[in-house]
């Protein structure tokens, strides 16, 4: 089988520490921490959690001096490079960037006095790092006065945002300052695919994807990979963060399923196929998946098995899958590579199938 | 604020018992029983409680006669229409439409003789019957010869999926029968959004989107989100099926928690946005945000809640939230419509924001 492919979007190539976003790099999976950041020992031990999870990059936010006082610690003790969220006073972003963070994030909304701005992208080239410009719809709407306030309130969200991003970024542009992230986030998933589109079609800076305060796991997934989902599709998005609110190692897990999801990483480990078990399932499938899925669990190389209840889509899936069984009545047929191998009792699947991933395990060896 | 909106794709209106899909009609949600559709007692409760959930069709599996002769009785007795998926022998096709179904969905990979085709189309004309053609991965390539299924696997499977719905079209066309739903199903989200992208393009009856084989709800949520998110922001789909191994009601709770993230449908009840407690936030959300989800787990109309830790997003959130509450030092400023109401002490938020939301309840009824 010949599966369609992603294109991505090409955009410049951004280093970030060892991390490379953008470019010809593969979408890079970031986190942020929840502890106060002051607290060294809670941030590295939750970035050490983050990391160990799969985040690549972790955020923490620097809202006092306190914060930043801790980052030259939790920098050098970090297995990935550390991110500075600076929410408001611009000092933060000059003690980050000194502490040696490898990237900072700013919000137009909130640090707008461009001498400040100038002075940040100056400490930022000196050092070499990396700066995200991050527009949220929670702090684009003007509130100097009633006037542009009222005027901000009736554009359209999406184009109100880029139109931020691109005043923000003027400064940048005249300082020659490219080592730039851009990201449009909102917790309402059209405008966040909207304004990320407008972003993608007028700057060729690496793109970060995000839904805001998307919610718990339970109910935020939906809505985070919808949208992260159609922007990855459109080949938009080089690095993605998803928000929930809680433990952030589920943001982690959750980032990394989307992206195995559209093929964008491969997986380590089992990807198991299970037809839904419709009526037309010849055997109990949900033992069946499961004692498979217990059986390879420690798997360690990409290897995909389909489990199918029935004779309908069994053999196709069997031939896009590494391993398969497809039941019929009775007795299943066990499939490797997209070839029928032979027919095997309904007792001897788990076994049958466990023998055939070793196989390919020794022949990946 | 002003959100963007997904611009839907306009299709052809195709009714389906009380139901519409496409035209202007609302994206509808529909699930798969799996039971043995043969126990239509069985059948019958697992349709209620898949309709309870929020299901405006149900569809069931029909490979014997045995189960088509139970499809009058869970037709009369089924709060929504019901569809019968006709896996292979046509009769099961003839037998489904005799028993009174809405609709029927034949596979172009399964029942291919022209002639038994005609008879199906013939026999849906006469009562009325919508029927879905649905192409999926597992039953596209050719297996009569060598050479076909050669050929077959050497193509990107997208376009051999269209390139067999077209040819199975034509014998619809010829009997000048259009109230078809068209689907293109694969286990990969990729494939899933390519072929369903090309079916868009090229013809106008209304589409059914689904991932086949996604997973469990653990783990098909992502990729069954990213699929269906991508199609639907892009204005693609006129009916969702997320399928997960297992429960069917999760499935229809997930699906409306897509539609409703997208702001395809109104979420009836509370929609919470909170923050993701990040090291900013000035008081202890999770405990905040919990009592506010129970207090208010009972509202019957449309109400958004924001709760924000801190003033970096909090006063724009607040500005596109129905009751927001955005928390300072030792104390919160409580949101209504946008608008500022007053500050509250942290004690006092729960109470105030379910006050809020009863006063927004009242001016609705």
């Amino acid at each position: 089988m010949i599966y369609p492919e992603i294109q991505r979007r090409r955009t410049r190539a951004v280093r970030v520490g060892g991390v490379v976003i953008g470019g010809e790099a593969p979408v890079v999976v970031q986190s942020m921490t929840n502890t106060a950041t002051a607290d060294a020992d809670a941030t590295i031990e939750q970035v050490r959690r983050l990391a160990e999870a799969g985040a690549e990059l972790v955020r923490v936010s620097v809202p006092t001096k306190a914060d930043t006082a801790a980052l030259k610690r939790i920098v050098a003790d970090s297995p990935v490079p550390i991110v500075a969220d600076v929410p408001f006073p611009f000092d933060r972003a000059l003690e980050a960037i000194d502490a040696g963070v490898a990237k900072i994030r700013l919000n137009p909304g909130n640090i707008r006095d461009r001498g400040q701005v100038r002075r940040v992208i100056a400490a930022a080239a000196d050092a070499g790092a990396a700066i995200r410009v991050g527009v949220n719809e929670g702090s684009v709407v003007d509130r100097t006065d009633d006037a542009s306030h009222a005027a901000d309130l009736a554009r359209p969200l999406d184009e109100l945002m880029v139109e931020k991003m691109a005043e923000y970024l003027a400064v940048f542009q005249e300082a020659d300052f490219h080592d730039l992230v851009l990201s449009a986030k909102s917790h309402d998933a059209v405008t966040t695919v909207a304004a990320s589109r407008l972003i993608a079609e007028r700057w060729d800076y690496p793109l970060h994807l995000g839904v805001t305060h998307a919610g718990t796991a339970a109910t935020g997934a939906m809505r985070s990979a919808a949208a992260l989902g159609a922007l990855l599709c459109e080949g938009i998005g080089d690095t993605i963060r998803i928000s929930y609110a809680g433990d952030p190692t589920a943001e982690v897990a959750a980032a990394l399923e989307l992206l195995y999801s559209l093929r964008l990483r491969p997986r380590m480990g089992l990807d198991l196929i299970a037809c839904p078990t419709c009526g037309r399932a010849l055997m109990d499938m949900e033992p069946i998946v499961e004692q498979i899925r217990t059986a390879l669990a420690g798997v360690d190389f990409p290897v995909s098995v389909a489990v199918m209840g029935c004779v309908v889509n069994g053999p196709g899936e069997a031939e896009g899958a590494d391993v398969a069984i497809c039941a019929g009545k009775g007795k299943a047929i066990l499939y490797r590579g997209g070839k029928r191998l032979r027919t095997v009792s309904l007792d001897e699947i788990v076994p049958a199938v466990v023998a055939a991933v070793g196989e390919i395990g020794k022949s990946r060896r």
